[in-house]
């Protein structure tokens, strides 16, 4: 072991990742959390917020192509796209890839976590620049109510993990608004957590998006660097037709251009529960 | 945090898995290697081997299955199988839910491996009962030289990582003993390495291993616990068309029984190598 600064990101009792510090760029708290930036040997640049793991620039692909590629390759159509939350702009990069895309709208509680990916993931952060798109600093569930019916495309819900300061966004009322913004071929994607450490949480979310929306259904993606590398998502539409991995098409994929991680068959096998997992939800589904 | 033990599993110069622990069982050194069992409050049981994570009990499925019923289902038959390694007997306790498997040898170097597994992992060694099942103390490579030509439906090399005590395993001798071992429609299946710290390896493996055998493609599976959550295996066969995902359809996985963690969608998502990997590997596919 080397002295110095480590970080720890722990799940459960028992379990935590753990990343050698090579220099601290920024750590503060703002109005709602702690926010640290620092950079590692080789890891990357990690951004932790609460002192939770939260995107790092070696793997920001790996969660930020399934988060924008999936729900837009599956709405009827994608002019109007709301991300809450998402404030590294690590899903609006993305998401502006999309030529038919014509309004992003980016509603980040924290406009401190703007500023600071601004100065720290430069890259990401260039994205604001499209004249498609539209910051808000603001609480994005409240701006969900104020959306027009049906006036969504694709909801984005990039937020931290649903059981903290986030929890607002996995309740009826949430999901309630979120039904009425979404146009009737319109879907909604959402973080939720693994399978591993957070199963119990799922069986929650499942029962109350359950009963807003006709279709949802879990998917897990490889995301290295997230705990045990594999996050849950979880895909919403107002019918079930709507949600069939079959049209995430390779001619879709390449549509785009520059996409790292995903084939149509990695896309099907994060739609395909596990038995194990599929045993356990079944009540659920 | 909480007084008491932990264990570093680290990878690269940056990153590393910790466990908090409970208990340890066992902590000593064979002829050829430290063994380490020890109990954690919600990992399960882990068993490290010179100190890098090896195998936990909660997570044991997700590696063993795609290493024993991957290849069962692509080989031509599986009457004859042969181990390398696999001294947790995890990997054989899959094999031998296989009906139609007629002989089973477990060819591992470390007796002491196996000694410390039947103790503290007695439900994997109680497979070595079923009298199919053969268990040898030695040199698997030495081993592989002396099968007679064409008699193994399938070779499964688990060992530790291939570039260290194991690297015996990816050399030209070796991998001409096993393609002189399999049967014509024999496979063979090996584990390797991640593809972000270890990502070197692979063309030096894939390089090798194609000078022997026509057919070879890298496999990348979800893995918790292991670096990163995601695991590469190496698929090697004697033609391409015995490598295809098609094979492992949803009557072959049930007709094994019991299986956890693997649906024909997710093998086949496992096989689709990610667009990155796919560009950095071109050259030797």
């Amino acid at each position: 072991m080397n002295n110095g600064l480590y970080a720890l990101d722990r799940s459960g009792q028992s379990f935590a990742n753990y990343f050698q510090i090579e220099q601290v760029l920024y750590d503060s708290r703002s109005k709602y959390q702690k926010i640290t930036v620092f950079d590692t040997a080789d890891c990357g640049r990690i951004l932790m917020l609460d002192d939770f793991f939260n995107v790092s620039t070696p793997m920001e692909a790996f969660y930020h192509e399934p988060m924008s590629h999936v729900p837009l390759g599956l709405a009827g159509r994608r002019r109007n796209v709301l991300i809450i939350g998402g404030g590294d702009f690590g899903v609006a990069r993305h998401v502006v890839k999309h030529k038919d895309v014509e309004q992003l709208t980016l509603c980040e509680m924290d406009g401190q976590v703007l500023d600071v990916c601004r100065e720290f993931f430069p890259d990401w952060a260039a994205c604001e620049k499209d004249p498609r798109m539209q910051v808000r600093v603001g609480d994005g569930a409240a701006y969900l109510k104020d959306c027009p019916p049906h006036s969504l495309d694709a909801l984005i819900i990039d937020s931290t993990d649903p059981f903290f300061n986030a929890s607002v966004l996995v309740t009826e009322d949430f999901y309630n608004a979120a039904y009425r913004a979404l146009q009737p071929e319109g879907v909604l994607i959402q973080i939720v957590a693994d399978y591993y450490f957070y199963k119990k949480i799922w069986p929650d979310v499942l029962s109350v998006i359950k009963g807003h929306f006709p279709a949802c259904r879990p998917l897990f993606f490889y995301v290295p660097f997230y705990v045990l590398g594999s996050w849950g998502l979880l895909l919403a539409g107002k019918n079930r037709e709507q949600l069939r991995s079959e049209k995430i098409t390779r001619e879709y994929l390449d549509s785009i251009g520059g996409v790292e991680t995903l084939t149509p068959e990695i896309v099907a096998g994060a739609f395909s529960l596990p038995p194990y997992i599929r045993n356990e939800l079944k009540d659920f589904l």
